[in-house]
């Protein structure tokens, strides 16, 4: 189900990865702990994750604002992960740090 | 592959989905058009997708300026989509416009 649009302005942080095949219990491990750390900085608003099988994976993380990012990108936890991400889990990826000027969400009725 | 990072500022479209059962054809149709005349549009960059089997799909489209996305928006067989997608084969959906302030990527050697 995916995280319902904000009201702007917010920070979107996209994240899009392609994974070696090294370590997949590492990295899930990992990723687990992580989407739990994050709650806990102040202004998280939410997150959307979705991979294709065997490709690309995208994930989102919603913040009120720059500071929140700026604590999460500095939390040691995180830059411990961010490391052996580079080291042993990603082939390639990229990150894009939005200011949202805009949202809009729809559920059926 | 993720699409690289590009030169900031630039623009992001978050796209974050959950579908229904109906019209999976049709849908996979549409997504096909889409995504080659999206191509056309000036200032269009580039697009990662990517969707969990049975859950969320996140598709994030680049563009380099506002008036790119604004065409596309207004695009007669984007609005068409757009309807269809309405009435059969969102469940949800969240768009998120954003403007991207800082961008990075990594390639494993």
């Amino acid at each position: 189900m995916p995280t319902s649009a904000f009201e702007p302005p917010y920070y979107a942080v996209v994240f899009t990865s392609s994974r070696t095949d090294h370590d997949p219990e590492g990295y899930d491990r990992t990723a687990a702990r992580l989407s739990a750390l994050v709650r806990d900085i102040p202004g998280f608003l939410g997150e959307d994750f979705a991979r294709s099988p065997g490709g690309l994976a995208i994930s989102v993380a919603y913040f009120r604002d720059l500071a929140g990012i700026e604590e999460w990108r500095r939390h040691p936890e995180h830059l411990e992960a961010k490391r052996r991400g580079r080291e042993r889990w990603y082939e390639r990826y990229a990150i894009h740090i939005a200011r949202v000027e805009h949202s809009h969400a729809y559920k059926r009725e």
